[in-house]
């Protein structure tokens, strides 16, 4: 195992396999990525769906120089092993090692980052056009799953693509699944040609006449397959309509096929879309038997799949648990997934309530005007989105929601650092991108139980409201059998103290009671805030210790610039309080993959941290005292 | 003149008008609005191309029951004529007057509010599927413009609609100009419909048809219309894949011929598009001769369509004469736009630099990540966006732009209080939304000749950066004949004083001075200060000034929650100041339309609200002097 693999530094070395060398270097490349991922954890079923396709576009083009855009880009890690990363191959997604997704800094042959849907067709347009500019000869090819054409993104740029290049090449990698199975019009079209009799007819015919003349001179095989190339094109009206002219479908595992393809399509002097279809999963049998699982999963048994039964409940199990209870006794209570029912555990409400239950897409922006559409008429949606995917429906935040004053939910899944996915998926902005805008309250629970509360506040609140909780599990708080309603914007007091204020923001509302701790055994006396409500602030609660005590600190899971601390001091500002705060949250910085526990090490997310910011306070208080005294 | 118009009170009104007392009254309309906008401004030519529309839409289907989605809304000054607000007409976009778009609040006739594009599908398919829970039997009419589906949120919707809902109607209203010619694929797939020959005859003698039968009895009428409507299917392929039935193309100024076919749409069991043909700025020979001109304007002679000569040069000509004087020099820039050449005077940029040019079409969205890409390739992309648009696109700035490092410049027009538009156009919320992303440097210009020095520095840096300045002109400042670069992060000193430390940031500048002048006359020392940048802010003259004056005193045309004045208070916390800051801004609620000036002093962006806060501070300070003395 790994004879070939093993050998392989950069993309020219595997120009010289033979097909069937090819073929072996797959199944190899199978094995390491099933081995490798069973101890660091990924994208297992994305990547062993594009092996072949990787394999052939490395045979036929040539990277940095041409230049290859992936969708979402979790599918590159076979494109990694491939371009000098194979010898830390074993590092990704790990601390300090490969990143999960691909990344400019980490390699030239990465020539756009990704980890969000549906900008691959963009970028590579801009990378076409600057070629083309600029006279440049070198190709230009995205590879995009069909769920990237549930996003309007991709519209947006197919719209464009024929006024503005001749050359262009798409990869449509279509698996019918993106991480959950895709809906829409789209995916139902894609499947009607994939299971066009006559498409399937010329496709194995094609494949029959490569198979045949695969063995002879390079010359012949090159004319055959462009006369093979030609029999599989199969005029897509809907592709065509955008002046993409349609070669497909495909079977993306035939590398031989795939090979001949390529290098008709590269001599193409028009903008081309080739449809490959793949299987995820591709070559393990227990992630062909549960594909959304292995979409991107921790590790696993290398043989069985087996994963470690779950332990605790994660925050995203325990806010759909709480809004099947709240859809079962409010029936204008609607869910909302934007092709996330897995990662939001709405896959467990939708059995509850499958007509109240809509899964839109990769669509974040319809999915949030949706919500205000169906606010309109007095239903009350939760659209369940990623802090850091909800970025994308923005506007709709502000114009659709906000400013009509609309009561949809935005469950904020993700909120704060991600960790493993990285800089791509860290949930660090949602406070500053969104205290700005009038109407919204903005919440973030202590724990399960509180989740389930403001889950329920904000069923109640006639308005917008947004709840943020973290990836993965909580302290693991017992959930009432009923949620009870929290008082808008209304902090609670952990416990009382009348030195310092500590307020620690949801998920670090520990580290403020190890800071009161701390600060008690050394002879200060601290209350702990739990804030609850970042909007409207707890202004009351917080004059009324700015009044007394000697300093405050605040803990977020956020960015500092624009953050929850950030709100704090334009609260004690407005109610004419000096007194010195210390902010304790992530830096001015994008912040990299790894362990959440390191990474807050690493950039002073710390109990450490606010005690030597706070020293000085404590000294001066001592001082005073000593004084009094 | 008027005597139809001036009987209506609701849409019920003219249902028991004939044909042709609604062709006078479409008359009477054209008449209405072109006096009315003559002195008031307004969007004239989308309004004058759909009259008929409108009418027809009120006569078959029965508003507030049923519900209408107009896209943008811009175009629903003849619906508000009918729905109860003709009285009001001529307060439209004045102070206290009637919003220039659908507004929630103004009337239960406007189901929902809009003035960004693209998002009728979406907000319609929300109400439909409300309805279909609810078991409800109102119908939803969405009416978008070509423009529309160039923005990727209408596929997201139409992605959607077949398998949400049984019964939507969606009009196209299409007069192939949004703002300016629309550009892309699906502006030429819905011209080859509209010109091909066999649609041509078939509209005709449909119409022909409809003509000859008008004035029988309903029932006749009914039938044969129905017939008619029939005759004119005309399978449109590509929303047809899309599960939408397509009706049309249809004269959208046939207004008997219109309500004959939405009689019959209203009982189809199916989503359904109807392809109307209009022309913008129908009746009025001047918005016919310069339909961008009339797409939405000032006051102006409603003979001649005459608009007074326009003055001082606005900010965005200075953009564009600037960004044609850096392309010139530098080959590697290049514009962009979101389908606004005119709004942000790139078209004064097209004929100098054809191929550097890219209308995009609106897709705020694309236009980042196409810049994105192209920056990867060494160009420097200008996007020139407005503010209140960038929202659109914040994702791909968080995500493709600054997460990369990528030099992408954005260009935001109308940063600050839009004026007329109201709160769906205001740019108030870009410090808020940008200022917690690491990398961007955010740039406002005091006058036109530091815009050219920001858009010449935002060249120069290699990272993302953005220049915010307002609508319409600043103060006229001479522009140099050729930029300078400017120190990033450093801010100007304009004078020097020494109790007081005023920052005035961008258009409020010249408030900041009178300030300054104010407290000269009361006996006070004031510095007066242009912070030019955001982001960075300079810190190091905010600490000299910190360590000396008394207070310091912020202004921003942007809302105080995480805007410019939160900045300096987390800087001043950073660095431990402990000062007085006065904050000047926008509070935390969306700010109506209506004169900038009127709404600055409503709601205290003012000389006067400044010296009511500082007087504590002041008083304070005169007190230590006396008795210094």
């Amino acid at each position: 195992m790994g004879n070939l693999l093993d050998k392989i530094q950069f993309p020219a070395d595997i120009k010289k396999f033979s097909i069937a060398e090819l073929e072996t270097l797959a199944q190899e490349i199978r094995e390491r990525l099933i081995l490798t991922l069973s101890k660091t954890g990924g994208h297992l079923g994305p990547n062993l769906g594009v092996v072949e396709l990787t394999l052939a576009m490395h045979y036929i083009f040539d990277t940095p120089a041409d230049r290859f855009v992936f969708d979402v880009s979790h599918q590159a890690y076979v494109h990694k092993l491939l371009t000098g990363r194979r010898d830390r191959f074993d590092t990704i997604r790990q601390p300090g090692g490969l990143n999960g997704f691909m990344l400019r800094t980490e390699s030239e042959h990465d020539s756009y980052g990704a980890g969000h849907a549906g900008t691959a067709l963009s970028a590579a347009l801009g990378m076409a056009v600057a070629r083309d500019l600029a006279g440049g000869k070198e190709h230009v090819i995205a590879l995009a799953g069909d769920a990237a054409f549930t996003n309007g993104i991709s519209f947006e740029a197919l719209n464009n693509i024929s006024d503005q290049t001749r050359r262009l090449i798409l990869v449509l990698n279509d698996n019918e699944w993106s991480i959950d199975r895709n809906v829409g019009a789209i995916a139902r079209y894609l499947h009607k040609i994939v299971t066009n009799e006559h498409v399937t007819h010329l496709h194995e015919s094609a494949a029959r006449l490569l198979e045949r003349f695969g063995g002879k001179t390079a010359v012949n095989v090159v004319r055959r397959a462009e006369e093979a190339a030609k029999g599989l094109l199969w005029p897509s009206v809907f592709f065509e309509e955008f002046g993409l002219t349609y070669y497909g479908p495909l079977d993306g595992h035939n590398i031989g096929l795939l090979i001949e393809t390529f290098k008709f399509l590269k001599q193409q002097d028009k903008p081309v879309i080739l449809h490959a279809i793949t299987q995820k999963g591709r070559g393990f049998q227990p992630a062909l038997d549960k594909q959304k699982k292995f979409h991107g999963l921790g590790p696993y048994d290398p043989e069985t799949g087996d994963t470690k039964p779950a332990g605790q409940r994660t925050y995203s199990e325990v806010f759909a648990e709480t809004l099947v209870k709240l859809a079962t006794e409010n029936e204008k209570v609607v869910a909302i997934t934007a092709a996330m029912p897995n990662g939001t555990a709405l896959d467990l409400f939708r059995p509850h309530h499958p007509k109240k239950y809509f899964d839109v897409g990769i669509a974040e922006e319809h999915a949030v005007i949706f919500a205000a559409g169906m606010a309109t008429r007095g239903y009350k949606p939760f659209c369940a989105i990623y802090s850091t995917f909800l970025q994308r429906a923005f506007d709709p935040l502000v114009h659709d929601v906000c400013l009509q004053n609309l009561p949809v939910v935005f469950c904020m899944d993700r909120g704060g650092l991600s960790g493993d996915d990285g800089a791509t998926h860290h949930g660090l902005f949602d406070i500053s991108y969104m205290r700005g805008i009038p109407n919204i309250t903005h919440m973030v629970p202590k724990d399960e139980d509180e989740l389930a509360d403001m889950l329920y506040t904000a069923m109640l609140h006639d308005g917008p409201a947004a709840v943020r909780y973290p990836r993965g599990t909580g302290p693991g708080t017992a959930v009432k059998s009923h949620p009870v309603a929290l008082p808008i914007g209304k902090a609670e007091v952990i416990r009382d103290g009348d030195e310092i204020a500590i307020l620690g923001l949801g998920a670090l509302l520990p580290m403020a009671e190890e800071l009161a701790d701390r600060l008690l055994e050394q002879g200060h006396s601290a209350a702990v805030i739990n804030p609850r409500f970042v909007k409207p602030l707890d202004r009351e609660l917080l004059a009324s210790y700015a009044a007394r005590v000697t300093a405050i600190v605040t803990f977020e899971d956020h960015v500092l610039m624009g953050g929850f601390g950030s709100a704090v001091l334009e609260a004690l500002n407005e109610m004419n309080f000096d007194l010195p705060v210390i902010r304790i949250g992530w830096p001015d910085r994008f912040i990299e993959h790894g362990k959440v526990e390191q990474l807050r090490a690493r950039y002073g997310i710390s109990v450490e941290a606010a005690m030597e910011k706070l020293a000085p306070y404590l000294k001066r208080r001592t001082a005073k005292r000593l004084v009094a005294r």
